[in-house]
Parts: C-alpha cells; sequence; structure tokens
C-alpha cells in the first residue's frame, strides 16, 4: 500500500518529531525563541480551532504566547519541526476560561471527535499527537514505580522520577478493530451505547502476550462465537481518545453462525457488498454506517468496494 | 496468512484467557481450587523449566504449591482455562533462592531468552503472557494519577487505586520492525551492543500520533536516511521484555544511498537474497544473523525465500 494512500483522520502529522535532538533542553528552548515558532493550544483535551464548522483548521499563535501561557515545562510539548518552523503545543488543562484570555478572539475550544471531520489531514495529525501526549501526562504525574512526583523531560516526551530515577514514556495502547467477513458477507456489530440504528466493526485491545493475528481472532469469538481462519491488513490509525493504535484488519471466519453471548455487543448483523455500500451512502433503512472519522468506517469501504 | 503460519516464538498462547469471567474473584479462587489447576513459577523474569537446554518445557506444580508460594493476589495470576484445567501464575519475585524451598528438584529458573528456543510454541506463549504481566505490575504498584499505592484485581489483569479509583490496565508497547527493501536487495544494520557480526531488521517503538506505517517510515528515515514508499505486513509478535508487541514489516524504499546519522545502528549493509540465505545459513563469513527467536529472523527469511 502507498504511504499516500494512508488517508485515516488522525494519521498524517507531518512533523519532524527530532527524537534525538528534543532531548536537549537547551536545543528545545531555541526552538522556542525561534521567530517562525507556532503553538496550538488545547483546553481539557480541546483544541483551539477556527473557520467553519466542518472545515475547521488550527487557531495558531506564537510561541511567546505558548510560553506565556504554557509557564512550565509540565504545560508544554515540543511538536516537532513543519516547513514553517518549530510547532509547539500548550496544555490549558482546566483553566477557567482560557477564551475570555490572550487568546480571545482567536477561535474556539472544541472537542476533537466534532472538530476533526472536514479539518486537513496534517492538522488532525499534529492534534491528536497532542492530545494524546496531554492525556498520557495528566495521568502520570505520579511514579508508578514508587509513588513520588515525577518530572517532565525531553520536551515533554519522558517523564522522569527524581527519586527512583525510573524513566516513564507515553502509553500507546494497540487495539485491533476488524471486519469478519464470511464468503461475499460482512459482519457487524452494535453496543447498547450507540445512536440508535449503528453498527461498526468489532474491537477490542491487544492484551500483553498476544499477537495482533491473535487479538483479532479472540476479540471476534468472544464477541460473535466465530472463528477466524486468515486475517488481512488494511491500514491503522493513531486515536487520540485518550492514545490508542487502532489497528484495522479483515478477517475471514469459519461460517456465518454468528451468536453474540458474554458480549459487548448487543446486536450483530451480516450485510452483503451492496447493502454496505447502501449503508455507507445512508441509504440503508433505519441501519447508520461508522461514524466518519472512525477507520472502521473505511475498512468497511474497503471492503464493500473490493474487486469482487 | 491462516492462523497456522504464526509461527513467531511467544505467540501461540492456548490459553482461553476468560476475560469477563477472570473479573470475578469468586470464580476466579474457584479456578485456584479446581484439583487439575496448574500453575507456572517466575523468579525475578525468569520461569522454572525443565528438560534438557534446547528442549526446554515447563516445570508445572500443583496450584496449591501456587497457592502457597503466592500467598497474596500482588503474586498470583490466572492465565486462563487450557484443555487439562486452569492455569496460573505465580511470581516469587525476589525470594532469596526459590529453588531450595519447596519447588526443590522441580526444574530451575532460567531467562526466557534462553529457555524459548525449542520449547514448544505453546508454552513460550503463555510464559511470555505471564512475564509481561509480573513485569508490568513489578513496575506499576503505585497509581501514577494520585501516587498511593493501587490494589491487583481481575485475576491479575488490572488495577485499582483505593484513594482516586483510577484503574490502570497492562502496558502493551507497540514497536514496528522492518526489512527496508530496494530492487533485489535488503537492508540489515547492526548496533554496537550486539554480538560482533550480528546484522538485523531496524526497529523503534511507535509513538503516540503515528499510524504503524508512519512509525515505520520514521523509524528508517532516522536510522538509515532512507525514504519508505510502501509497507506490507508480515507478522506480529508478542516480545515479553517487558511487554512489547513487535510489528513484523517490509518497507520498500525510494533508494539504496543509505547514509545512517544521529543513528543508534553503527554500521548498515545491503544483502541480496542469495546472501541473505547465506546468512540465515550462518555461511555468509564473518556475519551472524538476528537471533533464532527475534522475529526479523522470520522477516528475513520470509523476503530471502519469497519468489523473486
Amino acid at each position: 500500500m502507498p504511504l499516500s494512500a494512508f488517508t485515516n483522520v488522525f494519521a498524517g502529522n507531518p512533523l519532524d518529531r527530532q527524537s534525538a535532538r528534543r532531548a536537549d533542553p537547551d536545543w528545545v528552548e531555541a526552538q522556542l525563541a525561534h521567530p517562525d515558532a507556532r503553538a496550538v493550544f488545547l483546553w481539557n483535551g480541546k483544541p483551539l480551532v477556527t473557520g467553519e464548522p466542518g472545515a475547521r483548521t488550527i487557531a495558531w499563535g506564537p510561541s511567546d504566547l505558548g510560553r506565556e501561557l504554557g509557564k512550565s515545562a509540565e504545560r508544554l510539548l515540543f511538536l516537532g519541526l513543519g516547513g514553517l518552523g518549530p510547532v509547539f503545543a500548550v496544555d490549558l488543562e482546566d483553566a477557567a476560561d482560557p477564551a475570555e484570555g490572550p487568546l480571545k478572539g482567536r477561535g474556539e475550544f472544541e472537542d476533537l471527535r466534532t472538530a476533526a471531520p472536514g479539518m486537513p489531514l496534517p492538522e488532525t495529525g499534529i492534534l491528536a499527537t497532542a492530545r494524546s501526549l496531554f492525556e498520557w501526562r495528566r495521568r502520570h504525574r505520579f511514579c508508578s514505580n514508587c509513588g513520588q512526583p515525577s518530572e517532565v523531560v525531553d520536551g515533554g516526551w519522558k517523564r522522569i522520577c527524581p527519586a527512583c530515577r525510573t524513566q516513564h514514556f507515553p502509553r500507546t495502547d494497540p487495539c485491533v478493530i476488524m471486519l469478519p467477513t464470511f464468503g461475499d458477507r460482512c459482519l457487524l456489530g452494535r453496543q447498547a451505547s450507540w445512536p440508535a440504528g449503528r453498527f461498526s466493526a468489532l474491537a477490542g485491545f491487544v492484551e500483553p502476550g498476544e499477537s495482533i493475528e491473535e487479538a483479532c481472532a479472540r476479540e471476534v469469538i468472544e464477541e460473535s462465537g466465530l472463528e477466524v481462519v486468515s486475517v488481512r491488513h488494511h491500514s491503522s490509525q493513531p486515536w487520540p481518545f485518550p492514545s490508542n493504535l487502532m489497528i484495522g484488519l479483515l478477517a475471514e471466519v469459519s461460517n456465518d453462525q454468528a451468536a453474540p453471548q458474554d458480549s459487548e455487543l448487543e446486536a450483530v448483523i451480516w450485510v452483503s457488498r451492496s447493502e454496505a455500500r447502501r449503508l455507507l451512502e445512508g441509504t440503508l433503512d433505519g441501519h447508520l454506517p461508522p461514524g466518519d472519522i472512525a477507520i472502521a468506517r473505511q475498512l468497511l469501504a474497503a471492503w464493500a468496494y473490493e474487486s469482487a
């Protein structure tokens, strides 16, 4: 698959992360002082965006505003070098009303799930990176090894415990998300908590001691009772809620006797390729397709329009 | 790829993890009391094994020994149901000399990297799961959100903080491991710390905000200066040192002008398919292939023997 085909939302962060140099605080400080340095702002995980709904873009600010609002290393993150200069992110955390301060008039803070559709893909990738890092930092202020407060280093990409010297790196939790197929039909499921009528792919976390393919087989049998006989990779997607790596798969199963039990799913349906196309086009009565930023939608489309 | 082709060492844990039921302490206790319940024992991450070197098997013990030695939930782990009954693991942690106690004569504690070659694959999968979980638990005794000691629940698969109620799940860190290819040659690299002459695939952790394919492209350009133009998935492997998920890829690059700089690699070489075969057979003068339990070896073999 050519890299240009990776069109999943939240993939496509174009910045050069400079993973070797960001460990040097002087180098990071010099980037922050660069006249072209820019910052994105997040408040409780919501990015500051501008433009019309459905066509949002990042509301960039100059890095001196980032430095002023970020104040401490705890709130600042070096994201990388872009074509226009260094890029940072600032975590405003739970500040009372950041839109009333120096950011007034620059845009609005919007949930990333709502802001992402229609946003340029490279910007969704930048925001996904910033949001995942800040969510990790917010939940990992203490050393899991000894309980003492830890400190941010490496431009925001690492924490270190001053007491026991343990290093802590951001979490990335791999999840399998798959479309079981049998002959010319595929299986979709729905969770009770979803909007009425929505059906999507099956999914679950990869556990320690499992390969991707084993996790896929386990989740499919747990959720549907079906046995996976082969697995094809489609693509993958960073999913910043808070920090998952979605691994999209097509999973051929051995029969069509799906029987959810002990399952998170309240219902499953088999759909043909033509039904899948109608589902994606919004014309399958009473049914809604996977959300438009979900890799599940790409998986379903890949299968529905596959030459067959 | 048929599931039967997943022959990576540490994949193939045959146990039914019962991820819904293990959350019920009474159910887990009933499994522990089952007359056929068995336990594997680990000491500082080393499993208790028996048999000849190169043909080790797990030195199983009865679950009452597991209960006696495990003592607390902190040291016991429910691994799942096998064909012969429930299976547990016991962490002996840093006990002075566990081979002198009730386990005397049952086997020896051996580094899993050394014990795994030649061990039945399902047993390597069971040990990989146990080792990863115990390594995670040992480094995550305190709540990263508030610093208080956390408690083990769900048969060992979760921790919960009694102070702030945050739930903590085991980490699984996804890594890309890839063989850059150009025309009929592939690129191998070596790190200075490796045994003299060893060459292997390139590898690195997937960072937040990256797809698998993007992480592959970033690591290849960081390590070799080469640009990735397409990515093929080969297979994946749980790697319990301490808890990685190795994602094996073949990465076509745009030219052969490899130029490692700012790199963890001290050298790179291009090899043809016939040279790769000789490397794997141990007849490429002065060069050693990837280790025999590494997915890198499977990747190299897949490419070297691919019809082309």
